[in-house]
């Protein structure tokens, strides 16, 4: 904590330390995000379900308890595509406006029985697909926070929250993180139990965590996956990292392939051993891979709503279900054999390397409020399962955060997120 | 449709036919399922809801729009672990009696979608894991149908309806349908979505059918997967059969085995290649390891009922959910390497062999009402992702039915439901 820092300022680990050792309450904590909230939230629009004195009695009761786990008294966002049983869960859609689910999401009762607050419900585009919810960008309201986590990202860039949860099946989670400069981290698919988030797609869908710090953002997993061992990230003396020579490389903006660079450069200087890769072949194909499997899942997870409520469906997502059921099913057993085969012919990469470095997004948040954004730089990677780490590398033209992205193995995600705050320290240097 | 034979009796194929063709309304078709159920529920207990005047309704609006698909006015029993918006949805357990969901399961939805007619919710055990619902097998109430999917199995055995979903994660629909004497087929992993199915285990949870032929059962998934091949299977006119000799068959009950054999040696007289194949060294191991991944799931999947409700999770189901609850990640993340290295040496075999043969269960439906039988047989298939499909091949020692399963590799379904429509003819033979 340093000195002058408000408490909703502070990162979730000095947040538990203070409200463990008795220097500060939850409830103080909790005050201090509501406070924040209330002067910004005009502007921002990142909440869909706020109830002050309902976030207040959980951080008493934290308060009247003792220490409770790796989030005593950490106020969570919590993106609105999840499950609360004691909070409205609309999954963006005005079909589910004031639906209450029978039960808690399977990572917001692990936050619960970590001593975590759920402070609310936070905007997510339409199912967590493309139509864009009310979110503005805490740093520039003309511009897109990203989505389609994008009330979480934006409460966490704008000390609302100092941790968030979404979820990401194309790029939801690390993309809004990039564009709002804050540490986005999707974990390795399958470790964080999806039981209470509404399914786009099953083969996809991962829940991640935002925080302000690496550190934070781990902490985050370490409760919804029940892994401890991310409290105590590895120190990352000399990473080995993968400068990821894609062909879609020449689509990120001018700004943000410096900053590419010039990390890299700046990464070497610091100790690291940083080499061009050039991907396998396969990897040309696993975008149309991830965009069919995508689509198909989508047009079967969300028929219901098509046919029992379509004209409260966004002309965007009914095009993507009708195309998503159109979709031959022959067509996506085999996307999924190439989605295989491009996660075989990873492995290869990481008998040299630790990670793999690539941009966050295409550039700064764009303007306007139409799209939350392009998630090319990220959908292949949530297809090939392995954890992600977005860190804010630098500002683009506009003055913008720019975010990379490290990539590892399925189920390397501490090596990952060592070597992410590695170069989170790096870069603030 | 045999001459005598009432409309409850019928197979789908036959109803679609005549209610297609105006022979019969759906509505007579359901007024025979719902006397039969009238006759036989206070017997079976097959169902937890059951609204007369509702699926009379379905079918009117079925009986007045045009033919609807491929499973225009069929009555299907839906297992009560799968949301429907218009019926109750308790999921076993006390916690959720008379719950309500805002939507139906997808696979609903699609039934819903092709004519089909939601007869009613069946019984499943707690949460489709092991402490058992009240449903008794419909051929000697002494002994158990089956489950987790009871009331599924015992229903379309029984004549209530002609097909059933019911859900895998260790032996849900294959061994009831054994235990009943009808036809359950387990899809491959992935081809029926899982939207609106409570989960148990994300890694094995499986949405499959019952049905009283290979034909009718391959209809229902042909509707659940939106894959219309599997309304035309081809001929098996000469099929390699793998007879695996695992180190578990000596489990099997006498009878079983010799069933087994029995069948094997008619299949040879028909023509079929019978030879026996020793499983690869990693098959001894999958057993640990699915059960691993299940329990560690579950943990996860009902932490929020575990801490919410902890008055009215079973004993059986809480020391499951304990257990799965302190198994280390790391013990978890090695026994997916093992499922994943178990599938692979799957492959070969089928180079050779179009299906895998086995026992459908240990043998008949056991005594008691205290456990639903072992899914020994089931398990490591339900693991390495591919169909399965059991098909009454005689009666043991109590005149109980036996079922044997056939297995094929991932997406190969409608090889394996030709070969089991094939067995099938030789079985009735």
């Amino acid at each position: 904590m340093r000195p002058g820092d408000r408490l909703n300022e502070l990162t979730a680990g000095d947040i538990v330390r203070i409200t463990s050792s008795g220097d500060a309450t939850a409830e103080a904590v909790v005050r201090t995000c509501l406070d924040r909230i209330d002067e910004r939230e005009q502007a921002v629009n990142a909440w869909t379900h706020l109830d002050a004195d309902h976030a207040i009695a959980q951080a008493r009761v934290i308060d009247a308890g003792g220490t409770r786990g790796a989030l005593h008294g950490v106020p969570v966002a919590v993106k609105d595509i999840i499950a609360t049983a004691d909070m409205p869960t609309g999954y963006g859609s005005p079909i589910y406006a004031g639906h209450r689910p029978a039960w808690d999401a399977a990572c917001v009762a692990a936050i619960r029985a970590a001593g975590g607050i759920i402070l609310g419900k936070t905007v997510t585009t339409e199912f967590a697909s493309s139509h864009p919810g009310k979110t503005a960008h805490p740093q520039d309201p003309a511009r897109t926070p990203g989505g389609s986590s994008s009330g979480s990202a934006a409460a966490v860039a704008d000390y609302m929250s100092p941790l968030a949860i979404g979820t990401q099946t194309g790029g939801s989670v690390i993309r809004p993180a990039s564009f709002c400069g804050i540490v986005g981290y999707k974990p390795s698919f399958g470790w964080v139990n999806r039981h209470g988030v509404k399914p786009l797609s099953e083969s996809l869908d991962t829940v991640g965590a935002m925080g302000r710090t690496v550190a934070d953002a781990a902490r985050l997993v370490s409760v919804l996956a029940g892994r401890p061992a991310l409290l105590d990230l590895p120190g990352a003396a000399r990473p080995r990292i993968a400068l990821w020579r894609s062909d879609t490389l020449g689509k990120a903006e001018d700004d943000m392939l410096a900053c590419l660079e010039d990390a890299a450069s700046r990464f070497s200087t610091h100790g690291a051993y940083v080499a061009d890769v050039t991907p396998p072949a396969i990897f040309s194909d696993l975008d149309a891979a991830h965009h069919e499997i995508e689509f198909y899942e989508m047009g079967k997870s969300l028929a219901f709503e098509l046919i029992a409520h379509p004209g409260q469906i966004s002309a965007a997502l009914r095009s993507r279900l009708e195309a998503g059921q159109a979709c031959p099913p022959e067509l996506y057993d085999e996307k999924h054999r190439i989605a295989a085969e491009g996660r075989f012919a990873l492995r290869p990469v990481f008998a040299d390397f630790d990670v793999i470095l690539t941009p966050g997004a295409l550039g700064e948040a764009p303007l306007g409020h139409g799209s939350t954004g392009n998630a090319l730089f990220n959908r292949v990677w949530t297809l090939l399962y392995g954890p992600a780490v977005t860190v804010c590398a630098g500002r683009g033209r506009h003055g913008m955060p720019l975010g990379l992205q490290f990539i590892g193995l399925l189920n390397d995600d501490r090596r990952v997120l060592a070597v992410a705050q590695w170069a989170e320290t790096v870069l603030t240097r």
